[in-house]
């Protein structure tokens, strides 16, 4: 079997290892010596800057700007806003000198540098940038300011999963401070369906969308927003969250204005954040135990050509004739890379550009050529019995046919996602059904809830599960609350997460 | 004085304060409450975008790939490569603690979370990224590796100065790995000359090229190289170096593969960098008592677009005006900025953007779209007193006009820039010739040098310069060579540095 031969585990066998597989083998990330902390590969990387790109163009279309803060916060910064601290205190790596010296046992932190204030390395930055917006707004006309930043950030994490929980990882994080509570809502929400925009119409990620419970909520926020996704062993991965903080770190930090009416009035903001974590939400919603399945939007090669020959004749020839199929292609906006490696099979060619996702393939070997016709082959459908993966078509109209084939595979895979996530959005009336669903099926269950943390804090006990997202559309159905048997109007989406 | 109202030092008076104005108050940058932590604000950050597009474009070209590694290094790990961690021990942040708790004196890292080994913040990535490679190369067939990530690193300093000497800054580090030593010194040389060409052709910035002597090698370098400029105050910056690391960090890290004859090999290697000190760089190269002045290629702005306007009437028609031609510049590949900002006069928005150094201002008024005309005027010519500055032009033409000028404008930067570096490259021949003309006309200075350690010492200490560069080209005129009155044909670049 050539999954066999390509060692990922199957994910009936071990999801986990499956997972494992696919970002190790697909080199999309690696262990590091450090412990915690992941090395993201350059096929991994880049696949983070086309993700990345989508998401800067359209904050940058809604009027934000990037900018740079310190990675470094100081310690008494933390403790300012006191939900914040107490929500990332077990989790802060800790600087503490500034320099090396030979000790006793070898080189060490030199004690004559040990810093007066201790400083962390942001878990988040909604403390060090409230206190330069302080700085920065004096009047109503100073505002709002719509910052992003793309940034590392550091939670010390003691069991880590690469791209999904690690030390270190990647994200943006958007920051803005506005005259009114309304402009801060708007913004809030505005920045949310951007997210849920990308992660559908590019990641081809279908996701929930809504606000968090109060105990799932951001150390600091007034509201958690949320975009939910469900991965295909039914547990879901929170894939971007955007908070609605009220006047707290504009009051710790005083982010303060002289208003239209000459009083002085205090900030509200808002911050919102996605990470690498969804690099293993897209691994984890398309691929399958032959390897990688990348979305074409986002996907670092959307076409792989491979030379097929025999003889060294034929191979100049087949070499030649794709090289100029691949300028022809990179004319028309597609990522090719032609695969000519003389020191493999196309057989093993096949199976490495499969593991690693490309969603489409192009053979062409003599007798293709010489017919005026190329093979194209879909990731996403690999292996179908009836090769309905494969097609013959004209070369000549490579440039229209694969743009379009590209589309048609983006959508196949979001509709087959949506699929599967409708599937997996049950319904359960009460505590015990709850339970019950969540135990049996997995995915998303919908129930009706008073907000009654108590409960929330019941159903996470006995089944790991946690309110992902509270829905608007879900509102209005009245029932009995679970748990307490209260009436109710609010549902809420319970599962079991990354 | 339109100069002193917007608060600028002028040069004469104090380059410092005139550089600080500069990025305080052209909005480059902003003191954080971090020591020695810089914010880089939205411009400044425009502009480094600008400058990381052009270096990444030309990276890639050459084969290069990004990817991302911790930003933690383990202690031990510094310490492989003597030369190396001798050379940072004394500006690297120490991560000791990985969680915080309430303490008798309030918030405290968490003694219970002590670190077994400290991890340092990166000062720079050779030694985590080295014992990579040593995992991933196996085979000659696994070389080269070529990858390059753009990151922030952390050397602590005490004594700071936006963007040329902060504790954090950002930067790209090329790191490659080579199966032949030819190979690796040819790719220390290509990145050399990509750095040449980005500086030289997109900042309009001048530099020499050449290798440092031994004394400013990069700490576990065979050979640096480098690009050094010459700021308006004579003072030179390096901007750029490029390092031939032989086979210091595989043998240290144990890169090693099977060659293609069998045996088992050590790696050659190299590593290269620029960094956000070249935004400092293109400040001090281009600007002048009236602010910024911004090279094209890399201006935020390229051209900022003024309505001018008396009644309301008149407001609705220029600006509609102004909007239509900013739409078709834009479509034309130019970057501009209507400012229809309603609460501040004409007059003073000419300051504000001159402050910012944007290239190009058009002022439309009434008249002027009567006539089918607009006023162009260039920001590097800014207070000719024959106005030259100013040019009327054909609305219609602004498109094909608007680019050419840019470029025009790019070039006389560089021109008038290489016009003051030649002017202050002089040639000494003694020793005492070296010191006068350091003293007393600043800039560049080359004079004969064989190598020796104790005199390059001595002008250091006597006159604070130090060797920037040793070109190719200036070797082979035979002379007594400074200090030790021995034959040579080496002759060496002296100057004060940043």
């Amino acid at each position: 079997m050539a999954d066999k031969n390509l060692g990922i585990t199957p994910r009936a066998t071990s999801y986990a290892d499956w997972y494992q597989d696919l970002v190790l083998k697909g080199e999309l990330a690696d262990h590091s010596p450090v412990k915690g902390c992941m090395v993201v590969r350059p096929y991994g990387w880049a696949m983070w800057e086309n993700i990345r790109d989508v998401f800067d163009r359209f904050f940058k279309e809604t009027g934000h700007k990037n900018a740079q803060f310190p990675l470094f916060i100081p310690l008494s910064f933390m403790a300012k806003e006191a939900a914040h601290v107490e929500g990332f205190a077990k989790e802060c790596a800790v600087v503490t000198h500034y320099r090396l010296k030979a000790g006793p046992n070898g080189i060490e932190p030199d004690p004559a540098s040990k810093l007066d204030e201790p400083l962390i390395v942001r878990p988040t930055s909604e403390t060090i940038i409230s206190a330069m917006y302080s700085k920065w707004v004096q009047s109503w006309r100073d505002l709002p300011i719509l910052i992003n930043q793309w940034v590392n950030v550091v939670r010390w994490e003691m069991r880590t999963r690469l791209f999904l929980r690690t030390s270190e990882f990647f994200w943006q994080e958007g920051h803005t401070a506005h005259e009114t509570e309304k402009e801060a809502v708007e913004e809030t929400l505005r920045m949310l369906d951007v997210y849920r925009k990308v992660a559908e119409d590019y990641l081809a990620m279908p996701v929930l969308v809504g606000a968090k419970s109060a105990a799932e909520r951001f150390a600091g926020a007034v509201d958690t927003y949320c975009i939910e996704a469900l991965m295909q062993d039914g547990k879901a991965l929170q894939a971007g969250t955007s908070h609605f903080l009220g006047q707290n770190f504009a009051k710790a930090f005083e982010i303060q204005f002289t208003g239209r009416d000459g009083t002085v009035q205090n900030a509200w903001t808002t911050s919102w954040g996605v990470s690498t974590r969804l690099i293993g939400g897209v691994v984890m919603t398309h691929s399958d135990d032959k390897g990688l399945v990348m979305p074409p939007r986002i996907a670092p090669i959307q076409l792989v050509a491979i030379p097929i020959w025999k003889t060294d004749a034929e191979r100049a020839q087949v070499v030649g004739a794709i090289d100029a199929i691949a300028a022809r292609l990179k004319q028309a906006g597609v990522r090719v890379h032609v695969d000519d490696r003389d020191n493999y099979k196309p057989g093993f060619k096949f199976n490495d550009w499969e593991l690693k996702g490309v969603p489409l393939r192009l053979e062409l070997g003599p007798r293709d050529l010489a017919a005026g016709k190329a093979v194209l082959a879909r990731r996403d459908q690999a292996g179908a019995a009836d090769r309905s993966d494969k097609q013959v078509v004209d070369a000549a109209a490579l440039e229209t046919i694969v743009p379009a084939l590209l589309e048609t595979i983006q959508k196949a895979l979001f509709d087959k996602a949506k699929a599967y996530r409708d599937a997996n959005l049950r319904r359960a009336n009460t505590y015990e059904e709850l339970v019950k669903t969540l135990e049996t099926s997995g995915g998303f269950v919908l129930a009706p809830w008073d907000g009654d943390a108590a409960v929330e804090a019941k159903v996470k006990e006995e089944t790991k599960a946690t309110i992902r997202v509270i829905r608007a559309e879900d509102r209005g159905t009245k029932a009995k609350a679970i748990g307490t048997g209260r009436d109710t109007e609010q549902w809420a989406i319970f599962a079991k997460a990354y």
